[in-house]
């Protein structure tokens, strides 16, 4: 059979999902000029949601779950309501990919029979619907990750985590989507095309979990799964005004997904969960782990949930934060930096404490990532689509090159690994004794990225994931928070005749702010902890969480 | 400065510890022909040690630590009679590379004072001679692992397992002899010459952890510390009569130690300890775990010591054992058969099940590995041995072979983690249903080796570890025990006439056997649990020793 051009793939593709959406839902045409930046307000102030569905999809997961669990909800109605509440999505940001509506609403139905009959859940999700990013497996769908060699391809054997969160009660009803290969940190791909962000449609909901980003910043989706390599949970679930935990590798099980490079474990993506709610995040974690993912995957290690880690409870916190607000070689834009002063500021004033953080080796260690992920992976993307004509994306030329250059070899690869070891333990050993007394620091908070959410395709030319990539080359776990929306009248452009950039990188990317234009981009943070932390930092981000709201 | 031919490295090496043992000790030369073939008898029977030192010797770590605690005996009296055991060990055995007298009757003493002082032990190892396996770093000895690069080399950062149990309260004394970068199953290296079994003269202790092995048996240590990538714990330990524990990647700290190719992670080396008895491996085990060693050491998980883990406390077991005693590859010895017979048949009448297990991809797995091993070690050890003009050992030319053909690419590699990965699943779903009702098997019990102990040499053209590797390659915990001595009356060889080999290598293996030579030969099994399990084999093990000895 010959290759198919991926505009064929595309179209097959989309065909399948636009026909899957339009037996259920048909959202309205809307004229692209009549509609305003902030496309979840101008859904949820319409006429397409009945009050009762708006209702529904403006409530988070943790009620939601309470709710159905009261028998106030059932699971079908509130399946239905995303499910349209999806649709619109679709419409208006181009996020999803594959539709699993028929099963949704016939998994709904047979938990809510299930609970009429037993009085009692299946299990910690029992009836909520969550979205998952295109790469898990949930046989027959494809998972494409945006490639046209997946993209029309059926799969067959389940992923472990889908069966873990099913047999948990959990409702899929969608995929979500993806940059090509997920290597990019906005989502764009030659399959299913660009996804926009439903907060600012000028905007990139980031990436590489940019379907899920937008998806969830839309209302619809009370919770997605994301997976993350380099920050493709964190930088959409910050971008998207959300929170988006990224946990260490082996706390979650990974086994049996889709991934961009298959066998490359010099960096292993993760998975885990992105919500507009602090609490649905731990009430996902604690249900996953629940379930004892280590007898299901191999490589799950087994650490049960830690309730309040954090001892004393209530004591005070000490968390680093980079010196001058950058990290070394990229400043952050005025609203980023608001965002992070306003959050010490609020912070120092509940008596925590903020410890000046100096970046060390972070720009080796973001070099590093970013030549492993394209040494290491280029040749197996190259391969798998340029056969079908995909055009290469100006964030994947390093790929490119990669692919093109001769493969590295063993040698190399071992020094490559023998430098991270080291680098990994060097940090770790910084943030066991680097507060002033020679203490640990608990967390350290920074940006997630440069910008708030940047321009569609802003990033083609100067992606740069510093701000997160190197918490995967250390494997520390993380989780994302929001803080506040740019503001032109207070997040002033910086002077660019005084401004003393880094290098030409950061001037191009410090000169692209425009006050105006990003008006009302959300900004969020992240708070990072070390290695199978993960309670701690949800606990972490709950103490910011609530100064934040003081 | 040129480089030292191995010859004078070699010379170096020894000159500083027979020095260094020579200012302390001065053990009788012996005859050779006058040696009988278990030397720890003829030593234990000699007038070279007191009767103090003969008890001390004797006695088990867990009762020395009791000992010590109870201020029955000072750490300085047991250290020195371990260090007198010791030098006789090396004269008959050749068991030992770095000599460390000094500083361990230095802190001994020091253990001594503290708790006439303060009437506390400084941890639970408080007081006790832990040998170390030549890998481990202590500054500023060497590290040689028996390559000439290594050997005459100061070493300036301590290892944090070492450091780690040095707080607990150990003691170092000796460190031990390995095989050429620790890369065979038998204990011979061009700088320190090779090792013998201190059961079994004219056998081989195993490898690598051979020297540590020899040392154990000759009770000139009560509890040794050694590494495992393909069964270097449990090789030597089985074949030294004692216990040893591989426990998963991740489980112990592991930075910082001398490894024969750095940055090698498709297969990483796991340090467990070695004993003649099981409850000083739990409380090994118990004690490390106890200084929440991934507070220290950023690939440690946070699993901390689990007691009792097999509930209900005393149920049955079921242990998978391989269909007709081999691993359908190479058959095992005759000795070997009756120390898996008589296991089985001692637990089968304690009421414990037996569940007739199919040896799923062992061969490929065995294969996987060694190919893994050689092809990506193999230039990194002969680059730094050759210029000192090695031989190389008949064990290690499939490292010379790949170290002189085309280095692995990043592509193959890929391929080989992911084929590993799914065999791993495929192993792990495996284990978890195997019984007949399709419920999980609790372990497997099965031969460390086709041998009893074999000759010295007897594996340089023929070394096969298919029956420990594929654990290394599955990350499984394993926990090896003692069953009984090759008895040339009831372990006759094989008629090789109607003998039917899978293989030539199957049926050179077998024809080695010679029930007159081999006769005394220890014969040690080991109990496989799955990843991070590590307490469950012990508790295992536990189950099997008591039915042995019942």
């Amino acid at each position: 059979m010959a290759i198919q051009n991926y505009r064929e793939v595309s179209a097959i593709a989309q065909t399948r999902r636009d026909t899957k959406i339009a037996a259920y839902h048909n959202p309205p045409e809307v004229k692209e000029s009549s509609l305003p930046n902030n496309l979840t307000e101008y859904a949820l102030n319409s006429i397409y949601y009945t009050p009762e569905e708006r209702t529904i999809v403006e409530t988070e997961a943790d009620v939601i779950l309470e709710k159905i669990a009261n028998r106030e909800w059932t699971s079908l109605t509130v399946t239905k309501a995303f499910c349209k509440a999806s649709a619109y999505a679709q419409r208006l940001t181009n996020c999803i990919t594959e539709v699993l509506y028929d099963e949704a609403h016939e998994r709904a139905q047979y938990l809510d029979d299930y609970l009429a009959k037993h009085g009692k859940t299946v299990g910690p999700l029992h009836g909520l619907p969550i979205s998952l990013k295109d790469c898990f497996i949930v046989p027959p769908y494809p998972a494409s990750i945006g490639m046209s060699n997946w993209a029309n391809k059926a799969t067959d054997k389940e992923q472990v985590i889908v069966t873990i969160l099913r047999e948990l009660g959990a409702v899929f009803y969608v995929k979500t989507n993806t940059p090509t290969a997920m290597k990019m940190a906005e989502t764009i791909n030659n399959v299913w095309g660009e996804t926009r962000n439903a907060l600012h449609k000028q905007l990139t909901p980031g990436g590489s979990s940019g379907g899920e980003g937008s998806l969830i910043s839309f209302k619809g989706s009370p919770l997605g799964v994301g997976t993350d390599i380099g920050g493709s949970i964190r930088i959409p679930a910050a971008q998207g005004f959300q929170y988006g935990l990224k946990p260490s590798v082996g706390r979650f099980p990974g086994y049996g997904g889709r991934v961009g490079v298959t066998g490359q474990e010099f960096l292993v993506p993760v998975s885990g969960p992105m919500s507009r709610s602090l609490k649905s995040l731990q009430i996902y974690t604690k249900a996953l782990l629940s379930a004892t993912p280590w007898t299901r995957d191999h490589k799950c290690v087994p650490v049960p949930w830690r309730d309040n880690v954090i001892q004393p409870p209530g004591r005070k916190l000490r968390f680093g934060v980079l010196v001058g607000n950058n990290d070394g070689s990229v400043h952050c834009h005025p609203p980023v930096e608001r965002a992070l002063d306003l959050t010490v500021d609020k912070l120092k004033a509940a008596g925590h404490e903020i410890i000046p953080w100096t970046p060390r080796h972070h720009d080796v260690m973001t070099r590093n990532l970013g030549a492993a992920l394209s040494k290491l992976g280029g040749t197996a993307i190259l391969n798998d689509i340029k056969p079908h004509g995909e055009p290469i994306f100006g964030s994947m030329k390093a790929y490119e090159a990669a692919a093109d250059a001769e493969e590295l070899r063993v040698t190399q690869i071992r020094e490559m690994i023998a430098e991270r070891d080291d680098l990994q333990q060097e940090y770790f050993e910084y943030m066991m004794t680097g507060a002033p007394d020679g203490q640990p620091v608990d967390g350290i908070i920074m940006a997630t990225a440069p910008h708030a959410a940047p321009r569609l395709r802003g990033l083609q030319a100067d992606q740069y994931i510093g701000y997160t990539a190197l918490w995967n080359y250390l494997d520390f776990s993380v989780c994302t928070f929001p803080v506040l929306f740019a503001d032109k009248a207070q997040d002033k452009a910086r002077d660019m005749k005084s401004f003393e950039a880094f290098s030409d990188l950061d001037a191009r990317i410090q000169a692209d702010y425009d006050a105006d234009f990003y008006h009302g981009a959300p900004v969020g943070l992240q708070c990072v902890g070390k290695r199978f932390e993960e309670e701690k930092v949800l606990e972490m981000v709950g103490v910011i969480e609530q100064v934040l709201k003081a």
